[in-house]
C-alpha cells in the first residue's frame, strides 16, 4: 500500500475511535507507522488528510451507486429509488459524520455537500433524460431538476445545518415528491418512495 | 445608543474598511470608543460579535421585506416577485459578503443561510396560502414548497459555495420557474420574474 493510502487510513481508524479531533500530525504518522516528515511530504496538515479521506469516501460510495444505477434495467422512477437506497446504504462513516458538523470543519461540510451535490447531479440527469425518451417524464430542465432534487437532500435535511423532527422531514419528502411527480409529468405516487409509501 | 450597538456598529466600519479579518478586539474596542474589558461585557469573542451583525442585518432586511408583502395588495405570485426584490435590494453589506465567504467563517456563513431560511419561510409560505385560497395556487405543502425554493436561492446559488456562470444561474431560474409553476399549478409564464422573462 502507498503512504498515502497508509495515512488515509490512519486518519480513517482515528475517526472511527473518535480521536480525530484531538489527534495530532504526529499522532496519525504513529497511528500509519510512518515519520512524522514523510506525512508532510503528501499533506499540508491534518485538514487536509480529512479533506481528502472525506473525497474518498464519497466518491467511492457515488461510484457504487453510479454503477448500480447503470447495470440495472429499472424504469427510470424506480433508477431513482435506487439510487437513494444506494447512496444512503453506502453513507458514511457515522463517525466522520460528527466529525463534520463540529463548527471548525465548517468549512469541509460545506465542501462536501457541494461535491455531492455536483457528482449526484449527472446520474439523476441521466435518469431523467432517459424517462424523458421513454416516456415516463417529460422535463425541460433534467440538469436543474437534479441539481434542485439534490439541494434539498444535501442541503435542507442536512442534520448538521438544520433539527427537523421525524414528522417534518417525512412532509418535506411528501412534498419534493408531489412537487417533482407534477414538475416531471410523472404519475401520482411514482415518488412515494420518498417517504416510505 | 447603547454599548452593544456601539459595539456592532464599530465591527460594521472595520468590515466596510476591509479590515474585519485582520482585527483584533481592542482594534474594535478602539473604534468603539469604549474600552476593552467593556467588550467582553457584551460578547465573549470578535466571532460573536461578527455573528450577531449577521443576525441584525439580516433580521432588518427580512423584517422589511415582511412589511413590504404584507402591505402591498398585489395578487400572490407578484408578491413573491415582490419578496424577491425587496431581499435583493436589502442584501448586504458586500463586504459582510466577502468576509462570510473566507474558509474561516464558514460555519457562520452555514448559519446564516439557515437563518435567511427559516426567516424567509413563513413570509413565502403564507404567500402560498393567499394564492390557494384566491384560487392562483393549489398546492397541498405551501411550508414545504417555500422551503424547496429557499434552498435553491440559499444553497445552490450561493456563490461562496457554487461558481456557476450566468448562463447556468438563469437555466437554474428558468427550472425554478418551470417546476413552481407545474408544483403550484400556476400558470405559465407566473414565474417568469425569476429569470426576468
Amino acid at each position: 500500500m502507498d503512504k498515502r493510502e497508509l495515512i488515509l487510513n490512519a486518519m480513517q481508524e482515528l475517526l472511527k475511535e473518535g480521536n480525530a479531533g484531538i489527534a495530532s500530525v504526529s499522532d496519525i504518522a504513529r497511528k500509519a507507522g510512518i515519520a512524522k516528515g514523510g506525512i508532510y511530504y503528501y499533506f499540508r496538515s491534518k485538514e487536509e488528510i480529512i479533506d481528502e479521506l472525506v473525497d474518498r469516501q464519497y466518491s467511492k460510495i457515488i461510484s457504487d451507486c453510479r454503477i448500480l444505477v447503470e447495470k440495472s434495467d429499472y424504469k427510470p422512477p424506480d433508477k431513482l429509488g435506487l439510487l437513494l437506497r444506494g447512496y444512503s446504504s453506502g453513507v458514511v462513516d457515522k463517525n466522520l459524520d460528527v466529525y463534520l458538523h463540529s463548527q471548525e470543519n465548517a468549512y469541509i461540510h460545506q465542501k462536501s455537500l457541494a461535491k455531492i451535490l455536483m457528482e449526484l447531479s449527472p446520474i439523476v440527469t441521466s435518469i431523467i433524460e432517459q424517462g424523458n425518451k421513454e416516456g415516463d417524464f417529460k422535463c425541460e430542465y433534467p440538469k436543474e431538476y437534479a441539481e434542485i432534487a439534490l439541494s434539498v437532500f444535501t442541503f435542507l435535511l442536512d442534520p448538521g445545518i438544520f433539527e427537523w423532527s421525524k414528522e417534518e422531514i417525512t412532509n418535506k419528502m411528501k412534498a419534493l415528491a408531489n412537487i417533482l411527480e407534477k414538475g416531471l409529468g410523472a404519475k401520482s405516487g411514482t415518488f412515494s418512495f420518498l417517504y416510505g409509501g
